[in-house]
């Protein structure tokens, strides 16, 4: 059976194109803003395209300080990165830790780059539907390790932590002198009053790291732009890990023009909001599926025994579909897959698509 | 007084600002080819930035393979990287030394590099004009260090190795069990006679690491892109320490567009050889100034006792030209200073520029 995530990861369009044939995809196996860039930010980029020319500042000095104002922090809390992963590969290369936790499922980096940079990595799991372990496992974990990394809205599940729970993690965290990485890359796609993040009690907390990324809310993934939000310290210590130059200088043109769009940013979560209710609607009572919608731009979905995730998307595959499988996430079962919340007449041709895979197959058989 | 290299490179247009208050700079402190980047290049970047919206291929797998072929090595041989430095960075990283090796003056990110990853540099040192060390000072230094750093054309000095020093160095490094890392970032300028490397042997050579930049000829450093050619077995160890997505889309896409431009390299290499000349000549000869030509797009000046690299850096900062200080180097003295080879015009204007500082400096004395 083929799989996709050759790298670990949605989004590989050449694996899919060497795997199924096709060249052009209905893409919901990576969690981009469907609406793709702001045109504003299109049109700086075309605009400013010459300044490639430049090297770009190793400082990020224009960049950090639009972002500081606009977030309400110093510019000495904050750190530009090449993408999130750059972020978290920063802050294990400073700190330096021989001991990561992870609460399972989570993003394949976590494990990913600890190994890179020589830690052992525990995890705990949490059970269906929400898949989020008991807050005094949580607590467990941290006590138990010298870096934990929390993902919220948690990737591939969608699921949030309360203000109440990331409070007494990160006094867990601060009591045991170890690191809490709180990961908030889709964080902006939560609504407003559940955007739930320690930023406001930073300064209380210098064992704590929040790690943001810019490139799902404004579609630039392939540009590459995160940021992490720590103790000026912790800041200065990633800051002298960093490779210079790391940052492109259009992420860095891209990433200003963003923080003007506000109006972006609450269209598109009504859009997101309403989709997502409307795919898992379908999901579970038309198909009859087990779904996890969570709060963020992507739902979490157990076929039913007998159909794998690897099946389904290559069924989809080939009719010009990506999807995701999240087979291979400790803690998920071979039925799991993930699922981008895009456009409506787009999320009607994956949903239709789903009932047609079905319905081919029980013709079938 | 002033030292624009707050980040220990020329390029620096945003210290330059917030030092001198402009904002146009005649850009001789950064080495890219004056010619911009390829007409079609641009062009393509400017139909292609939609792919923005997807992630890069993590395993780089079109523009590697484009390049392999280009090169005529296999495509296991070569790694694509964030820039030159993320490719020293990764060698680094992978091949774990403590001891590194550099020969001084050399490009700073040798030893910032090695710093980062916890390894310590001992350097030797050449005379000028060439600032070569002894051949034997060179085997001497790799049979003492775990790595050797070796620049050619060497930057800031822009001197070449011959093919067989390049070949003797290669030959110790296979026997001392030394890795040998050959910056050739700047070899395209040179003519192509001229063009020394290890490339064609490096299949007898498993220690050796070609370190090529796509940034300087192509002038693109803004998008940041590099590579190296070594043995599978090299390149495979450095790709795990590689972060995801480091490499961005447009760096990639740019970088195939690149490899069609055979004529656009021809071009340049032709009028910086001539432009050069034409400025050595005046340096030397009109301005009675010590010059160190060598072969890449660049020039190592010395300055009249009493000059300072950062004197005149200011005097010429404020008519809105950027020069490199190099007094930081080490084995460079506060005289020292490097400028960019550009275009006739501009040539001429820094020229001239050099001309009016003197006549004011004696007239105000």
């Amino acid at each position: 059976m083929v799989q996709i995530e050759k790298y670990g990861h949605g989004g590989d369009l050449q694996t899919a194109e060497q795997e199924f044939g096709k060249q052009e995809w209905l893409d919901f196996s990576a969690n981009i803003n469907p609406l793709g860039p702001p045109e504003t930010v299109v049109a700086k980029l075309h605009q400013e395209l010459g300044r490639m020319i430049h090297y770009p500042d190793p400082g990020h000095r224009r960049f950090r300080h639009a972002l500081a104002q606009k977030l309400g922090v110093p510019a000495e809390w904050l750190l530009i990165g090449n993408g999130a992963a750059e972020c978290m590969a920063l802050a294990l290369q400073h700190l330096a830790v021989k001991k990561v936790g992870v609460l399972y499922p989570c993003f394949s980096e976590y494990t990913e780059l600890s190994g890179k940079y020589g830690a052992d990595v525990s995890g705990i799991y949490g059970a269906a539907p929400s898949y989020k372990p008991k807050r005094e496992e949580v607590e467990a974990l941290i006590r138990s390790s010298e870096l934990v990394f929390i993902g919220t809205p948690n990737n591939p599940t969608g699921v949030i932590y309360s203000q109440e729970e990331l409070l007494a993690f990160a006094e867990a965290a601060q009591a045991a002198g170890t690191w809490l990485v709180v990961d908030e890359a889709f964080l902006d796609f939560a609504e407003p009053h559940r955007q739930f993040t320690l930023l406001p009690a930073l300064a209380r907390f210098s064992r704590v790291l929040l790690i943001r990324s810019m490139t799902k809310m404004y579609a630039i993934p392939g540009l590459r732009l995160g940021y992490t939000l720590a103790h000026p310290d912790v800041i200065e210590g990633m800051r002298t890990k960093q490779i210079t130059w790391s940052v492109n200088q259009l992420a860095l043109i891209a990433g200003e023009a963003c923080l003007a769009e506000d109006e972006y940013v609450v269209c598109t979560r009504e859009l997101i909001k309403r989709e997502r209710q409307h795919m898992s609607q379908f999901i579970a009572d038309r198909l009859g599926w087990d779904v996890t919608a969570g709060e963020a731009n992507f739902l979490l979905i157990r076929l039913p025994k007998g159909m794998s995730a690897e099946w389904m998307q290559e069924k989809l595959g080939r009719r010009g579909i990506l999807i995701r499988s999240c087979s291979m996430y400790p803690g998920l079962a071979p039925e799991h897959i993930r699922v981008a919340v895009r456009t409506r007449v787009e999320n009607d041709r994956l949903l239709m698509g789903f009932a047609d895979v079905i319905e081919q197959e029980e013709r079938s058989s």
